[in-house]
């Protein structure tokens, strides 16, 4: 596994480093360089560069600094910005001095500053011209998901919470939580926005290493029927039934979800619909309706965008190839084709700034071991995807929605919300 | 006022009316209430002709009968649909024999389910052939406006709650609830959603008779500019804020929305988007971007639909011209171009089912007094929309959502929904 990944081009030869790595920066070099600061719309950093000269942030003093170890990563990133910058960043070529987060924020920022000035037409450009992921087919959908969630359980033990192993935003009802408690209360956040009761069937698409499935089979005494296609992730939540006695209760299913069949009390997919593309959601939509019952519930649990935007190209490249985040709008594609009504959205963006910096921590206590399992390059590109993925969550350029719909004819709904609250002290 | 409602047509001469029904339904008129039965879905109610005679609903008993007095009222609702029926009924010659938010539920439930079959082209068609309302330009808006809310005070309060004129969606967070609780406990509930802080500046589009206004300076200690372009509605709440001594908290300005100037930490929207017309959705996101404070919280609570369509052809043309109830996803039009945030939407469709049920009752214990004010046919006519209204919202065609947005960079925000509840009980 691991060495497939290395094999990916992050393209310099050894000549080359040991070329341009040696030479003085140019005045074309240092002009670019302004350039470059002026593009990405004058972050507050200072840019060290290759022979160790510095250019200074001009309304500093600037709290953090991004170094260039040699010319060859300042032109990646000069080619072609975001994937320029992670690989090199991954390989060591591009070292940040201070708070990688911090870093991130002001880098993200002051794009987002710059972005809004940037015409209509060159962002365009930008997004025709991106390299594509495999599309979300039933085979795209394979590979794709296999690239991420199939790069061994162990890994993700490492830095996941240590009861439920969930890969997705917790909710941190308090702000004192563990990882542990904050991901139990958003399985039981989403148990009661679902209104759930003992005997109830469930459907759930995508689910990871199962632990939603037996959280809601052991506190709701619900059937659960949840669908996968990361084989690794259906083997270890097929054992954890196992031990903990819900097999009888939990059917976990390595299939798409697509190929959902049969009739349901609740539909739930936390997490899923950042790997199914916008041009499926429709799909997504006729398969609740295929099987939610006559006044089922449903959920639907989502990494999204304020306004349209491709994923991150490097994120896109290495880390969640075929992924996509949706606007609420675009999310509409899911419910209204069927005439389903939305009966609550609630964003929740900051608590999954929050679960990630828990998963940074113990990911950055466990470096040594995922040196061991993988390379450097592999640590340094996980540290800066989970680092960019706070930021991203910080500055407001990701949210996340949990969205509850029924159909549009239920009329056996909550009249208020106050079911969801408060979140009890067990947790 | 009521005679300039009066001189609208509602087409049948003294002579037709004479003629027609004393004549017998020939062979043509008994296939064409088939061809309606039809079309319209074959509801599950009796039809009674002029001569006295029934078409029975075949998978009978039926529990409600519509009565045509005359043939004419027939062509009428055959030609026109909508405002065939809404004007006839009106007139008296049409009579619904039972229940009529339960006859009209079982109308719409039928229509409902044959559009399904209807095909895409057709319904364009109904769309585009529609006779437009006047825009909702400056001058639009305000001639739409005092169509429906000049009526006189004195009308409205025949059948409004006492306390707050809230012509809105109550919040029934107890189902016990009267009137006048539901309206405080809605007011409540958006000065929750808000995060209301004393000394806090609000500003309101569209204040109806200021109710929300004088509640927020009462019992948050903010102070609030309320826009309206209802001359009767802005003179009401002026002088209940002076009565109520919250003028120097309070100001109520005769402008349009679109005229707000300076800058708040609150924008509150309760009931107005209906009347916005979503050609003009970006126009109110850009006033709510040029007015809001850094931080600040929005909250914009309209009906709204599951798929969009037209509003009722006769409710367009009777009671609110240039009325539109827009989807979840026409709304973005407000938030996305200005990069806002959705923090929350909920939907509350059941509250205004239950809203309606109580103006219903009390209006129909008025009606005496609506009748010495307007006429019979003004009587039948307003009966008729609030019965229509609650069927609509029973059935599930209508929605009402309640959205709380900010801007995109806003970390400021509540991390949960906690604080909204309970409901206290001094409500």
């Amino acid at each position: 596994m691991a060495s497939e990944r290395q094999s990916q081009p992050l393209a310099m030869t050894a000549s080359e480093t040991a070329t341009k790595s040696s030479t003085v920066p140019s005045s074309i070099d240092r002009t670019l360089v302004e350039k470059l600061v002026r593009i990405a719309g004058n972050p507050p950093i200072d840019i060290q560069l290759w022979d160790g000269s510095k250019c200074v942030y001009e309304d500093g003093p600037a709290r953090n600094t991004m170094e260039f170890k040699n010319r060859s990563a300042f032109y990646d990133v000069l080619k072609s910005r975001e994937i320029g910058f992670g690989d090199r960043y991954s390989d060591g070529s591009i070292e940040v001095h201070g708070d990688l987060v911090e870093f991130l924020c002001e880098i993200y920022e002051s794009q987002r500053k710059a972005n809004q000035n940037q015409s209509f037409q060159l962002k365009l450009l930008g997004n025709l011209t991106r390299k594509k992921a495999k599309d979300n087919t039933l085979d795209g959908s394979k590979s794709n998901i296999h690239h991420h969630y199939d790069l061994g359980n162990e890994f993700y033990t490492l830095w996941l919470d240590r009861e439920a192993m969930q890969y997705t935003c917790a909710y941190f009802a308090r702000p004192d939580y563990s990882i542990e408690q904050a991901q139990a209360a958003k399985m039981e956040h989403v148990c009661r926005k679902l209104m759930l009761k003992p005997g109830q069937s469930v459907v759930e698409a995508g689910c990871g290493w199962g632990g939603l499935a037996r959280y809601m089979a052991r506190n709701y005494g619900v059937k659960v029927k949840s669908y996968n296609i990361s084989h690794e992730q259906i083997v270890y939540a097929q054992e954890r039934a196992q031990i903990e006695g819900l097999s009888d209760q939990v059917e976990y299913i390595e299939d798409d979800y697509r190929n959902i069949s049969g009739e349901f009390d609740v539909f739930v997919s936390v997490g899923m619909l950042e790997h199914v593309g916008k041009q499926n959601y429709q799909v997504l939509g006729s398969v609740v309706d295929r099987c939610l019952s006559k006044d089922g519930m449903a959920l639907v649990h989502s990494i999204g965008r304020n306004v349209p935007e491709l994923m991150s190209a490097w994120i896109e490249k290495r880390i969640f190839p075929g992924a996509y985040p949706p606007t609420i709008r675009e999310m509409m594609d899911i419910v209204e084709p069927c005439n389903f009504s939305v009966l609550d959205i609630e964003n929740l963006r900051l608590h999954y700034a929050e679960t990630l910096r828990h998963w940074l921590a113990r990911y950055n206590e466990n470096e040594d071991k995922v040196r061991s399992m993988f390379d450097e390059q592999f640590v340094r590109a996980w540290r800066l995807y989970l680092s960019g993925s706070i930021a991203a969550f910080l500055v407001g350029s990701l949210q996340l929605f949990q969205m509850v719909f029924t159909r549009g004819s239920n009329n056996d709904v909550p009249r208020t919300r106050e079911h969801l609250y408060p979140m009890s002290d067990q947790i």
